[in-house]
């Protein structure tokens, strides 16, 4: 193998595909970049078996050929050289040969003969959305994904299709996010999960253009098409909760809350929470008033803040950290919290439409 | 004890004190911040029973008293807190009730029985110096202390006053940095040695304004008063390398080097290195050129670059941190490097005077 490219592009190439590379792996060529000229140019390919990303560059070749470089030496090579231009050229035991301006580097480099095939989707029917949408899509549910191993559909996120209407829906057993988004999708109906650790990969690739992202999902894998990359996902298998039976309809107290101001407050009660999982705060709404209220080892604490109510008035016990993480994924400076008893769980949307949904289980006082 | 003070006077003093406190230490009571009205205000102690910082702060006093706050929550309690003002009543269980604002917290405290007396230092010829220059003084020397428990002296940075001369020298056998500067200090000639971890702590005190610092040391201890806060610190006791005789005075070879050139083609080895420590780089001073070479398990590198030097040509190996490490913490654009053989230590010193002076030991290479 023998090719000149330029140094940046190589170098953001490759610690693009290295977000890819586990360096918890037991088989070495995994640690590495595969690098494999094509007839496009150069490709580069980072891969642990569950994620797989990939993509081409520009490049002038001058022999074909392929070698595996160890991703953490070459990216910090290529970002130390000063020229613009660099030359890789490979032997036949794999050293690999960089040149750049005056300096010289002779990498011991690995073959590809084990490196493995990525599995590659083509969609018949691609899933096209703003790249933009589908990052917000990812960051207000995934907060909401489950740790336990036992359940493994509910560790990643379920996006649904259906008439045009994508839904992402994650749960972990005491809360429930849904953001959906119409989008122009003409193809059948189709729902599919894909695990956490790939969505906050993917939106490490979404930039603040109005670019679009493409999905595309087969039984096991999806590929997703965006801007150059490409990013290769197992999908998770097993059974996902219905959420639709667990969805409240009536309520008896309706509220709506300054997010910002409500985060404050929730934080300013969790510096006394002997452990932030599970030392519940205790939420009183009365007369246009938000009361808080914790007690535990560390002391006590009360706050208030205004808030605009209409219904009865209700006491309430909530997991910090639950109920924060809602409210900093919530979209706008005013959320809208639906509320019935003090077991049974709270809603929290946009004071209009439904673009997002929140649930959150409340904790139960023994007093 | 009763008082009310302005909120965020009282959390950047809690915030500064708490520097000293550690949270490895068995003694629960040195785990919090001592309260304590006095005659100027309120009075703010951290301690470590190595390192002490204290300051005094305006407040009303109301009531006199004293009282231990565990440090990790009066600080976050006091950078929640939204009100200008805050109050403090302590009752005599040592529960603290903090109001401010709609905000009330209940906190429980301890008793000040047990909380060390903090050794106290009257110097009679304080050491006066503008407290940049002492900064830059730590800067420029604690990089090189050694590490090593078993030459306790050498774990701190030793002082050495002498007609209006004050030295700072650092040496772990490996390296030797010195940095002087002279200053209006009329007492006794004087050396003592500061633990790096106390000057490094010190460090964080020193502002861009042209304020001075006083250093007051005594057989044990020295207290250094520095912008309204006294930081109090053990002194080391030992030996102390006679570091006059270590410094080489013949030099074959002189060369004039852009420091961050240098630090970048040092930068730009150091991938290749096994362990960071023990892989030197072979430099190669000829013809008003400085090669570079690394050999390793992971491969071999070249670079170069021009330098300015007279005298013989001389090929010598260094340990890239400790080279990195000098060059880093020299000032001016510019550096001067005497050599004299590849087994004598190399000099670093800026192009004029000798407000610095760094030592490097070379690595021998087996062939």
């Amino acid at each position: 193998m023998k090719f000149t490219c330029n140094t940046e592009a190589l170098y953001e190439a490759c610690i693009n595909v290295s977000r890819a590379i586990s360096n918890k792996t037991n088989i070495p060529v995994l640690e590495g970049v595969l690098f494999k000229t094509t007839e496009q140019g150069l490709s580069l390919t980072g891969y642990d078996l569950d994620l797989g990303i990939f993509t081409t560059i520009e490049a002038m070749i001058i022999e074909d050929g392929e070698i595996v470089l160890e991703a953490k030496i070459i990216s910090e090579i290529l970002r130390c050289l000063e020229d613009d231009k660099v030359s890789f050229e490979t032997d036949s035991r794999n050293v690999c040969r960089i040149t750049s301006g005056v300096s010289i580097y002779n990498i011991n480099g690995m073959g590809t003969e084990e490196y493995p095939e990525l599995p590659y989707t083509y969609g018949e029917n691609d899933i096209i959305l703003n790249q933009k949408v589908f990052g917000d899509m990812i960051r207000q549910t995934v907060f909401a994904v489950s740790l336990d191993d036992a359940r493994v559909a509910h560790r990643g996120v379920k996006f649904e299709i259906s008439h045009g209407d994508i839904k992402a829906i994650a749960l972990d057993g005491y809360r429930f996010a849904m953001r959906h988004e119409m989008i122009d999708y003409k193809g059948e109906d189709i729902s599919f999960i894909v695990p956490a650790k790939s969505l906050n990969e993917i939106t490490k690739f979404v930039t603040d253009d109005d670019g679009m992202i493409s999905l595309s999902p087969d039984e096991k894998y999806m590929r997703v098409g965006i801007n150059g990359y490409n990013i290769v996902s197992r999908l998770l298998d097993g059974d996902f909760m219905d959420y639709k039976r667990i969805i409240p309809t009536d309520f008896e107290t309706e509220v709506h809350i300054k997010s910002s101001l409500l985060l404050d407050k929730l934080q300013s009660m969790a510096i006394l929470a002997d452990d932030r999982i599970k030392s519940p705060v205790r939420c009183t709404f009365k007369d246009d008033e938000l009361f808080f209220n914790i007690n535990s080892k560390n002391g006590e604490a009360d706050t208030k803040m205004d808030v605009e109510m209409t219904g009865a008035e209700i006491e309430i016990g909530f997991n910090i950290r639950y109920l924060s993480d809602a409210v900093r994924a919530s979209d706008g400076d005013k959320i809208k919290m639906c509320l019935s008893s003090p077991i049974k769980p709270v809603v929290i949307k946009p004071l209009e439409g439904d673009s997002y949904f929140y649930l959150v289980l409340p904790v139960r006082f023994r007093n």
